[in-house]
Formats: structure tokens, C-alpha cells, sequence
């Protein structure tokens, strides 16, 4: 699977009065490290609503384990990739790295392909395009 | 004028590790009393993009003083009004006071009444009805 | 167990360009819920931090199940309740319930009570009489 | 005056339902990118709070002038300097370009040197060498 990595420098505003970054913060970091696995698989998000009819990939269902916290001015990666592809859904992991290189954050999503409709947005299969890109198969 | 008034309990997430609201915070609290400065007057956003054919009615211009930080589980009360209008813009104030009384914070915005239009928004004049209702002439 | 119940405007803020609630910011909802859920029992962080001698009790692990998305101008209820004690962790579930009662979004999280030591923060079991109060036994 | 300079990529979730920056999370980027400009000097927050035992520096007015709207997916540089010391305060200006070079937004700070005492924080003179490095004199 192709790999989107990312580095984060955590800011002074990212962080709670206990001076650890507030977790819903996480959750931005790791809706922009899929929208750069997208970006890195030449797949741009404004790009593809167009180009497949689609609203978007709204996540369902997202899950995170917290092992380290982390504090303003540290640096974190995060490395994001596919896990698997169902027929209109896929999932998605991301692990955030600390600089020492220990795992801190482990975090799982599943997302939905949703396609325009007349009435209202509906699950659509995912593009075997879009899959082979984020596959990393032509890489 | 009409004036908004409006109630905010400071959270855990708003605070930075100074121990007080993370200043950008306050800005999202001022949008939102704006937003509910309008509701007060009978005016939804939605609403108000659809009966005026504008696209809404953005920020141009900010300013805040911080006299007084406050802290989590702290009460702040917005109060939230219009100080002019002008031909296709206006002013809207709010003061922050804390439990005791105390003026917080004093912040001035200035919006513009942004029409839809083929090629791209306009400023288009404020009308008459709008003006009416958050002055609150009819109260 | 006892029942912290707390009724959310959707700001515009909270919003994304699909016009939906971003859902880090549900996140960021649940933290506050949970704080309410404390203060609804008569447990106010500030006071906990000194009273137990704990710098806290922080997320270990949360999920959230997305089914109906919300809207600017939307008021959702969120339904806050510890599920389960462990010896130095608790279960913390929320319901967000949209105005016509239908089940939006589902989340659990475990938190660890985390003790003040010398070196660094260490578990320790939760006193008897928070989770009193939790449970809602003298209500 | 040394100028700090930083690329920030417009994420999803930076906008509102009208497809721009929520304009709040414009201050969340200039408080990063006045803490940027500190770290081009050579001046980390933490360290500064212990070398000149102060609790900070609060912003204590700011203002923000919005000309061009920006968008998800877009590239925007800010660029950070001092724009006059006063004893116990400075102030600091943001210019927000566009990858074209336009200028999108204005933004005027004022924080206050805050120093650390038994009673509460106060204003204290800025350090001579704080002043120097921010100055850039020695680069």
C-alpha cells in the first residue's frame, strides 16, 4: 500500500491546560493526513468530487488508542495507509511516530465512497483507479 | 439596538497550557454570538442566504482587547450588538463580561452583505427589513 | 449510573464545506460531556485534581460510530454515562440524539485515573466515592 | 527586524460551509507563527519561561484585516515580525499571502512581557537580548 507520511509540529494552541495536545486535536491531524494519502496518491480531494460525482468520503466510523502524550514544540509523524477496500467503503490507519521513534497514537477509520444522487447522497463503488493510485501499485 | 446576549462556559478544550482560553477561542465564541445576535432578531443564516440571495456576510475587519483571561469551568456572558450600519456593510460590538462584572474583553467587527452573483460575490446595500429587526425597532 | 444530558448548537464554525459538523469537533463535544457528566455528579475537574491528588483522568481509547450527520443551526443532545469501572479506568459512553430522537452518533471512551507521583503520573484505583457519585447510588 | 516566514496548507477542516477559512483559525495560525518567529530567533516558549522566569507573553489587542478569502487545498505564506518594542510590550505584524503573491490578510498583534510573581503575573521589561534577537541584528 502506498504510505503518506507527515510531520506535525505540535503548537502551543493544540495543547490543554495539562499541557499535553487536546485529543480532538488528533483528529484534525489525522483528517489531514488522509487528505494528504489522497494528495500523495495524486488524488485531490476538490478534484475527485468532481471527477467521480461524488459529495465526498465522510468517515463512519473512527477509532484511536493513545499510548504517549505529546507536548507543545515536539515534532510528530504520522504515517497513514490503506488497510483495506470494501466495495464502497475503505479503511484507513494512521500511527504517529515520536522523534525517539516510538509509536504514541495508533488510530483506525473507515470512510464511505458517497455518491451524488437526485434524493440523497448514496454509497457508490470505489473507482478501481482510485484503488490501483492509493494502492500504490503503479509505484 | 437589539443587544444578544449569551452565556458561555469555558471548557477544558478551550484553554491552553497557560491554564486560559487559547485567545483564537474567543473568536469562534464571537461568530457564534454574531450568529445568535441574528437568530435573536428572527434572521436564520440559512434562512438569510435564500430570501436575499446573498452568499452571507463575512468578516472584513476584527479587533479585540483582552483585559481579563479567564479560565476552564469559568461562566463568560457575551453581549452582542450592532454599532452602525452602513450602506452594503456594519459593525457589530461585544463585550465579554465574567461572573463579577467584570468587562473581559471588547471586540469590534466589521461584515459586509455579500450578494450572489454570476461572476463573482458582491456588496450589495443592507436591506431595510434586516436593519429594522437588529435594531429592534419593533420590540 | 447517572445521566448527564446536554443539549449542542451547531455553530457555523463547527461546520465543513460539505455543511456538515466536522467530526473532530464531535470529539471536542464528548470531552465537555464528560466534564458535565463529573459536574452533574458534583465533581468539578479543578477540584478532583486536588482532592485525589490526580493530574487527571485522561483518554486512553475512544471510537465513535457516525450514523446522521448534523447542520448549522442543528440543536443535538448528547446522553453521557460511565459503563463500566475498572480498578483504574473507566468506560464513558455518549449518545447524540438529533431533535426528532433519532440516534446520530454513538461513542465510548476509557479513561485512566491518573495519580500524582514524584517521577511520572501513575495509575490509581478510583475512590469509592467518585464512583458513588457516578453511579448516582444517592440520587 | 528578523521575519519570520511559513507556508501553511489550507486543510479541510480549517473551513466553514461556505468553502473558506473559518476566519478564527487564521489567529490560531498567527499565534503559531509569532511562536515561529521566536524559534527563527533562536527563542523557544519553554525556555523562555524558565531564562526569564515569566509566565508568558498574552496577547493583549489584535487586529485582523481579511481582503482575499482563502480555500481547502490552497498554499498561504505569513510573514512574522516584530514591528515595535515598548518597554514592557511589543507588537507584531502578519502579512497572509496567496501563492500568487496577493496580500490576503493584515493582522496586528500586542502582547505583553508577563513575568512571573508570588501575588500575580506582571509586566516586566523585555530582556535586552530578546530584543537583539528578534531585532535579527546579529544575522
Amino acid at each position: 500500500m502506498l504510505i503518506g507520511k507527515r510531520k506535525v509540529l505540535i503548537e502551543w494552541g493544540d495543547c490543554d491546560p495539562a499541557g499535553i495536545v487536546f485529543y480532538p486535536r488528533y483528529f484534525a491531524f489525522f483528517d489531514a493526513a488522509t487528505g494528504h494519502l489522497f494528495r500523495t496518491a495524486g488524488l485531490e480531494k476538490y478534484d475527485l468530487r468532481k471527477r467521480y460525482d461524488i459529495v465526498g468520503f465522510p468517515m463512519v466510523d473512527t477509532r484511536a488508542s493513545f499510548k504517549i502524550p505529546s507536548r507543545y514544540g515536539e515534532v510528530i509523524e504520522i504515517e497513514t495507509q490503506v488497510s483495506r477496500f470494501k466495495r464502497s467503503s475503505f479503511d484507513i490507519t494512521h500511527q504517529v511516530f515520536k522523534e525517539d521513534g516510538r509509536l504514541a497514537i495508533e488510530c483506525w477509520e473507515t470512510r464511505v465512497w458517497l455518491g451524488e444522487h437526485p434524493e440523497q447522497p448514496r454509497p457508490r463503488p470505489i473507482p478501481q483507479e482510485v484503488i490501483d493510485l492509493l494502492s500504490g501499485a503503479d509505484r
